[in-house]
C-alpha cells in the first residue's frame, strides 16, 4: 500500500451528489437482483404486471442480511475506484448469498465464469432460476460465488480467513463483514485477536465490519441488544478503535458510512506507514435487518426484526395482497433506471464498479491458485537419517521435518508459514526458530524467546485460529502446515471438513485454479502421551479425513524420519488436497534408508523383506501389516519374535504409509491395483493388521478387496490412560505379544511350538501387568527393545 | 442463597492473623503435595536428606499454574467456612491437576474414594507415585479427581461447564478459573456471554477468575500482555464488573484476594436478591506463573515466566545443585508444620477445610448422579401418530418430540432444558414455547416473541455453548437435549468426544454415580437441505460417536414419528450414554403404529413384512436393508417397485433403528445375537444396505458377521449440492432406482424381466437428470410418491 493523503481521506469521506446517486443506484440494482433470485422465475425485469405465475413454487433464501452486505460492497467499490486499493470481500453472514452473487453479476464476473448467465434479460432470468433450485446454487455464499474464499455455511470463520488472507500480503485489504449471529460463535469471538499477530508493515490489513442488525432466525442477538457502550468496550478491549454508523435514513447513511470508511482507511494507511499510535479500526454498522424491504406485513413489523431473516413475504403465490406488496417492493428500486433495454446493467450502475482485477468479485486473491508460486523446495534428502540397519537406532523424526521447514522459511520467505497452538518446540519442530520468531504484536519482555513483530511462525492457543489462518493463507495462494495434538485436532475437525468440501467443490469449477494443499501434521498421538490421560488419546481426525472424497483426502502414516521427509516433500508440492500426516514426536526407531523411504512412499505400501520370513513366497502363513509408527514397531517386533521362536513359520511384513492405497482404485485414485494388492496381501492368507486409528477404518478401506473378512484389524479401541506407549498397545490389544497370538490364531497351518509361544506371550503380558500395577516404567526388554544385531 | 449482610462481606474481606496463618498453611501444604507428586518416589515428607534415589525417573507434570489454583482454592474454602455456601470448583488450566488432587487429599475426599491413598506417610507416597506414572493418574484434572466435572485436557470449556452447572441450581456458586492460555481459545472467548442467559433469581452464580500469569508452554499469552485497561474493557464489554488482584507479595496477596472475593461475593448476593444495578463480578488475578517456586535456575529467571510451565528443575537426578534447590524449595513450605508424626495433615491445615459435602472435592454437584432425579415422563404413546397403513401419510416427526418435551418442561420444571442454536422452531420443536420462553437477560422489545429472563429454552448461536451448557447441566445431575444441524454438529464434535471419554472413564469409578445421558438430536440432515448447499451436508458426527466405547455410544435412526418418540423416551430415561438421534424435520412418510414402533425399537432392527415379498422364507433372493429416514423411504419404494414389476422376486426389507445392534455382541452390548442376525440378514443372501451416513460405517459395524462381504452398502458418498432429497439420493446412488438395480445385480437368481427393469430404472434416472438440468422440482412420481392403496 502506498501512503494516503489527508486530502484523499477527506474526498472519500465527503461523497458528492453524483457519488451518492451512483452508490444508491448500484445498491438498488443489487437489492433488486437479490429479491429477484428469491422470488422470480419469470418476468425478471417487471416488464409486465407481476402475476402469481412469475413466482417460484418454493420461496427460499435470505433477504435479511443482504441489503447490509450490498450496502457495504457498494461503498468499498467507491473506495477502490478512488484509491486503486486491492480488496477482498468476506461475507460472514454468508446466507446473504444472493447479494454477493448479484454483485458478481453487476461487475460482469459472473458472466465471465458462467457464460450462460448473460448480461441481458435472459441471463438475469437464468440467474434467478438457478438460485436455491435443484442443481442450482445455494442460498449462501459458496465456492461458486466469484470473489469468495469463504463459504457462508458454517458460521464463525470470517475473521480467521481474513487474517490468513492478508498475512504476507502487504497490499491487500480484507473487508470482513461479521454478522451479529455469527458473532455469538466461539470461533468468531476467538478470532478478534488476529490483530495481535498482524504486522502492519509486512502484512495487509483486515477491516472488520460488525453488522448489528439485531436478529438471527427467530430472535435477537446478544451484541444486537447490548448498549453501544458495551460493544465499544468489547472491541476496544480486543485492541480496536471503534467507528460507528447507525440508522436507516437515506442518503444520510450513505454519507455517514462513506465518512466511516474514509476514517477507517486513513487509520489503516497510517498504521501501515508505521504510526504506532493508531489502533486498527473496526466499523460497527447498525442498520435494520431487511432494510428497504417491506416494513410491515399483515400488520406485523418485519423490517428491522428477525422476521425478515429469510423470505419476508411468504404467501406471494396464494395471497394477492402479498403479490402486490412484492411488486411494489421491487418497483421501489426503479429497475427501469438500473437495466437497459436489453436487460444489461445501465451505465449508471456499471460506472460504480472498479475495473478488471480490482473488482472484488474478480480479485485474484480470491482465486489464489492463479497467484500461487511453487515453494523453492530444498532437497529433502539432505535432512535424512543414515539408516544402515533397520530398527537399530532412534531419532525424533519430526525434528527433521522442522529442519526442512526452517529452510523453506529461508528459501521461500514470502509464502510459507507454520501454524501451531504453542507447541512448535514441543513437537520438535523448533528448528524453524533459527530463522523466524513467533509472530506477536503485543508487548514483549527481555525474558521472551524467539518472539516479536517480525516473527512468521504462528503460535496461538487456538486450533480454530491456526486452522482458519492457514485456510485463508492457502486460499489466497500460499503454503503452510498446521501442526497440532492428534486428539485436539478434533477441536477444528469441522474446519477440516468444510475446507475439504470447499476443495471438493472447487474441483468442479474450471475457473478456480488449484491452491496449495491444506497440510495437517498430527503429533503427540494417541499411542504416546506420557503424563496425559485418556482425554489426550483419540485418532478421530484420521477417520474424518478418510470419509472425504477421493479427489481431496490424503492420509499418510510415515513410520520414521525418512518416510516423513518424503511424504512432507510430496505434500508441500501438492495442490488442493487435505494432506493428513500422523507421526509421533518422541524418539522412535528408524527403519528405512532415504532411498528405501522414497521408493516405499512412491508405492505407498510395501513388503518389508528384512522384517519377515516369507522369502518372497507367494503365500506365507500369515501377513503382518501395519500403518502408523508405534504399531509398526510392534509389528516388526512381533515378526522378530516369530522369526526367533518359530523359524519355520512364514511371516510376511507389510507396511502402509499412504493409507489411501488400500481402497479399490474405483473408490480412491491412490487405490492400488488388484494385482498390487494381491502381491502384498495375497488373496487368501489371513492378514493381522495393526493400525494407528480405529480398527473399523481398515475394514472400511479394504471392503471389496478379495475376501476382505480375512483382515483381522487391531487398532485404537478407546482404551487409554496415563501410561507408556507399550502399555497403550497392551490395553488396545496391539502389542507385539497380541500380534504374535493373532498370527498363530489365524494362520491356516499351525506350526510346531505355536502353543508354547502363545503361553509365553501370555506370561509376558502377565508380567507387564505387574509393572503397571506397581506404577513402574516398562519392563526392560520392551523399553530397550531394538532389532538384534 | 440467603441474603448476605454488609457485616459478613466486611468480615470476609478483613482476614484476621489467624485466618492468614491458616490460609497460608493450607496453601503451603497443597504446594508441597503438588511438588511431591511431580518429583518424589520416596522420602515423601523429607524426613531424611533428599537424594537422587528419591527422585522419579521421569519428571512429568505442570507446576506453573498449580500454586495459583490452590491459592484460589484456599480462599474459597475460607468463604465456604464463613458462609456455608455450596460451591463447585472448575479448574480451566487443567494441567494443574496435582494441585486439585492435593486439595482432595487434604480434605480427606481422596482417601474416601481411593482407600489405598491413606492419610499418612504411606498414603502420601502412593499419592506421589501414582501421579503421571503408568497405570496411575494423569497430570491434568480428570474424571478421577474428586470434585471435578471438568477435564483439564482439551481447553476452552470451563465457563460453559460452569454456566451449565448453575442453571436451575439457585444455591450453587461455581468458581471457574480461566487460564490465560485457555482464554485464547475460541470456545472460551465465546463463553463469557453466559451471563446473558443466567437469571440470578432462578439460577446459581458463576464467579469467573481470570488467572493471568503471562505464560503458556513456551511463550506469553495475548491477555497476559495486554494493558490492564484493555482487559478491563473486554470483560466490561461482556457485561462484568472487574475486580483485580495483582502481585506476589505475602501476606499482602492473601489480604487483597480475600477482599476481592468478599467484594465479588457481596455483588453476587446483591444480584441474586434482585438488585439490577449490580453487574456479575469477575476477578482478574495476576500472580506469577510458578509462584513460590525456584525464582532462578542456572542463572535464568523461571518464576513468573513460561519456563515454570511444567517442571522448573529438570535435572534433579543428575545435577546435585538442582537436587539441592529442590530440597530447599520443598523445605520452604515447612512440611513439619503441615503434617503430623504419622504424615496426616496437621490440625492447622485441616481446620481450613469445610466439612462434609461443603468440601469442594466432595460436593455432590460434582458427582451429579447422586442428585439426579428421574424425569416425570409423560406417556410418550399419547403423542403418537395414528398410522393405519404404512407409508400413506406424511408428518413432521420432530414436532411430536417437541410436544413430548413441552410436557417434560411442565412435569419436571426444575431439571430439564432444551439447548439449540436458534433453531428450535425451525427444527419443529417449537411446542416447548407454549410453556417456556427462550432465556435472555439482555434488553427485550415489544417485537420479541417467547423471549425473556424467565425462559428456560436455551438458544444461542454457538454449538460450543449449547453443548457445553448441557454437559455442565448433565454432570450436575439434570436432563436435557441438544438439537442441531447434522453438518454443524461437527463444530462441537470434540466436545462430544471428550464428554464420551468422561463417561467411559467414570464407568470405571464406583464412586461416580451415573448421570443423565447426553442426548443429541440431529435434524436438517445431509439428505434434505433445500436451499443450502454442500457445506450443510455431512453425517460426520454419526461416525464420531460410532467409534466411542460400547458402554457409552448409542446411535438411533428412527424413520418416523412413533419410532422417534419411543427412542426419545428411552434416551431421556437412560444414564451415562451419548445418545445420538438422527431424523429429518421435514414432513416425511410414517410407517409404524405406536405398538409396532415400540416393538421395533425394542428389537432395534426388524423385518418389515408389509414392505417385502419374501413371505417369511428363510432365504429370500435379496435383502434390502436401511437405517435412516430418507434412505428408508427409498428402500421401501425400491421394494414396492420390485413387488410390482418382478412379483416372483423374493425381497426381504429390514429396517435398523438402533445402529448398535449391527456389531457382534462382543463388540457392543446392543449387538444382536448371531441367531437374530441370521434371522434378519440370513448367512448367505446378499444385502443391499441403504444407510444415512458414510457407507464405510456399515462395513465397519458388520465386520465379523457371517460373510460380511455380501453387504453392499449405499450411503452418503460426499455428493451434495442445493437440491431436492430425491436428487440427493440419486447423486449418492441411494435412490430407489439404484437400489432396484443393486438388488438385481447382486441377487444369485436372476428373475425374468430383470433386464427390462434395469433399463427402466436407467431411463427413470435419465429423466430425472433432465429435471435437474432445468432447475425444476422433482418429477411428479417421486415428489408425490407414497405406497399405493
Amino acid at each position: 500500500m502506498t501512503t494516503v493523503s489527508a486530502d484523499l481521506v477527506r474526498t472519500l469521506g465527503e461523497p458528492s451528489q453524483e457519488d451518492l446517486d451512483r452508490l444508491d443506484a448500484w445498491w438498488r440494482a443489487n437489492n433488486y437482483l437479490t429479491i429477484g433470485q428469491i422470488y422470480l422465475k419469470a418476468n425478471p425485469l417487471l416488464r409486465e404486471p407481476l402475476s402469481a405465475d412469475h413466482i417460484k413454487p418454493r420461496l427460499l433464501g435470505h433477504w435479511g442480511t443482504s441489503p447490509g452486505l450490498s450496502f457495504i460492497y457498494a461503498h468499498v467499490n467507491r473506495l477502490i475506484k478512488h484509491t486503486g486499493q486491492e480488496a477482498i470481500y468476506l461475507a460472514g453472514p454468508g446466507h446473504g448469498g444472493p447479494a454477493l452473487v448479484a454483485a458478481g453479476y453487476l461487475e460482469g464476473t459472473y458472466t465471465e465464469h458462467f457464460p450462460n448467465i448473460t448480461q441481458d434479460e435472459g441471463g438475469i432470468l437464468r440467474l434467478f432460476r438457478q438460485f436455491s433450485s435443484p442443481g442450482g446454487i445455494p442460498s449462501h455464499v459458496s465456492v461458486t460465488t466469484p470473489g469468495s474464499i469463504h463459504e457462508g455455511g458454517e458460521l464463525g470463520y470470517v475473521l480467521v480467513h481474513a487474517f490468513g488472507a492478508v498475512m504476507d500480503n502487504p497490499d491487500l485489504l480484507a473487508i470482513a463483514v461479521v454478522g451479529d449471529g455469527e458473532a455469538e460463535t466461539g470461533p468468531l469471538e476467538g478470532s478478534w485477536k488476529g490483530i495481535s499477530f498482524i504486522n502492519p508493515e509486512r502484512d495487509g490489513a483486515v477491516l472488520p465490519i460488525l453488522h448489528l442488525n439485531d436478529g438471527k432466525i427467530s430472535g435477537p442477538t446478544v451484541l444486537g441488544r447490548k448498549e453501544p457502550e458495551q460493544v465499544r468496550q468489547l472491541l476496544q478491549g480486543h485492541g480496536y478503535q471503534v467507528i460507528e454508523v447507525t440508522g436507516d435514513d437515506l442518503p444520510g447513511m450513505h454519507v455517514r458510512f462513506a465518512q466511516a470508511l474514509a476514517e477507517a482507511y486513513g487509520a489503516i494507511k497510517a498504521k501501515k506507514s508505521g504510526d504506532k499510535s493508531v489502533a486498527w479500526p473496526v466499523i460497527v454498522l447498525r442498520s435494520p435487518k431487511g432494510w428497504t424491504g417491506p416494513h410491515e406485513v399483515d400488520g406485523i413489523v418485519v423490517e428491522g426484526t428477525w422476521r425478515s431473516h429469510q423470505v419476508p413475504l411468504s404467501g406471494v403465490r396464494e395471497n394477492p395482497e402479498h403479490l402486490k406488496l412484492l411488486e411494489k417492493w421491487l418497483k421501489s428500486y426503479r429497475p427501469e433506471e438500473l437495466f437497459d433495454a436489453t436487460g444489461a446493467p445501465s451505465a449508471l450502475v456499471k460506472d460504480q464498479s472498479p475495473e478488471g482485477n480490482l473488482r472484488m468479485s474478480a480479485t485474484p486473491h480470491a482465486n489464489g491458485g492463479v497467484l500461487t508460486r511453487d515453494l523453492d523446495m530444498p532437497d529433502f534428502r539432505k535432512y535424512g537419517i543414515d539408516v544402515t540397519k533397520p530398527g537399530t537406532q532412534r531419532a525424533e523424526s519430526t525434528r527433521k521435518l522442522g529442519e526442512l521447514m526452517r529452510d523453506i522459511y529461508t528459501s521461500s520467505p514470502d509464502r510459507f508459514r507454520l501454524f501451531c497452538p504453542d507447541e512448535t518446540n514441543s513437537n520438535r519442530l523448533g528448528a524453524v526458530f533459527e530463522v523466524s520468531d513467533r509472530a506477536f504484536m503485543e508487548r514483549t519482555t527481555a525474558d521472551d524467546v524467539k518472539l516479536g513483530p517480525n516473527g512468521r511462525v504462528m503460535e496461538v492457543l487456538s486450533e480454530h485460529n491456526c486452522h482458519g489462518w492457514l485456510e485463508g493463507y492457502n486460499l489466497t495462494g500460499r503454503h503452510g502446515l498446521f501442526a497440532t495434538y492428534e486428539a485436539f485436532a478434533m477441536v477444528s475437525a469441522s474446519q477440516t471438513v468444510q475446507h475439504g468440501k470447499w476443495l471438493q467443490e472447487a474441483a468442479h469449477l474450471p475457473w478456480r485454479a488449484k491452491v496449495p494443499s491444506l497440510n495437517i501434521l498430527l503429533t503427540s498421538t494417541a499411542w504416546r502421551n506420557d503424563h496425559n490421560g485418556f482425554s489426550h488419546q483419540g485418532p478421530g481426525l484420521l477417520q474424518v479425513v478418510l470419509n472425504q472424497r477421493g479427489n481431496v483426502a490424503r492420509v499418510y502414516l510415515p513410520p520414521d524420519a525418512n518416510t516423513l521427509l518424503s511424504v512432507a516433500d510430496h505434500c508441500f508440492r501438492s495442490r488442493s488436497y487435505v494432506n493428513l500426516i500422523v507421526i509421533d514426536k518422541q524418539p522412535q526407531l528408524q527403519y528405512l534408508s532415504m532411498d528405501e523411504a522414497i521408493a516405499h512412499c512412491e508405492r505407498g505400501a510395501g513388503i518389508w523383506d528384512w522384517a519377515g520370513t516369507d522369502d518372497g513366497e507367494t503365500d506365507p502363513d500369515i501377513v503382518l501389516a501395519s500403518a502408523g509408527d508405534v504399531v509398526t514397531m510392534e509389528t516388526v517386533a512381533a515378526a522378530q519374535i516369530l522369526k526367533e521362536r518359530l523359524p519355520n513359520f512364514k511371516v510376511r511384513v507389510v507396511n502402509v504409509v499412504n493409507l489411501m492405497t488400500l481402497p479399490r482404485p474405483k473408490d480412491h485414485p491412490h487405490g492400488m491395483s488388484d494385482v498390487q494388492f494381491t502381491e502384498l496381501f495375497t488373496d487368501t492368507v489371513d492378514v493381522v493388521f495393526a493400525f494407528h486409528g480405529y480398527p473399523g477404518a481398515i475394514h472400511q478401506l479394504v471392503h471389496g478387496r478379495p475376501d476382505a473378512d480375512r483382515f483381522r484389524v487391531r487398532g485404537f479401541i478407546e482404551q487409554g490412560t496415563t501410561t507408556t506407549p507399550f502399555d497403550m498397545t497392551v490395553r488396545n490389544k496391539t502389542s507385539r505379544y497380541h500380534l504374535v497370538m493373532d498370527a498363530i490364531n489365524n494362520a491356516k497351518r499351525l506350526p510346531r511350538g505355536a502353543a508354547d509361544l502363545k503361553s509365553w506371550c501370555e506370561s509376558q503380558l502377565a508380567r507387564h501387568e505387574q509393572f503397571v500395577v506397581e506404577n513402574l516404567e516398562d519392563m526392560p526388554e520392551v523399553r530397550d527393545w531394538a532389532l538384534p544385531a
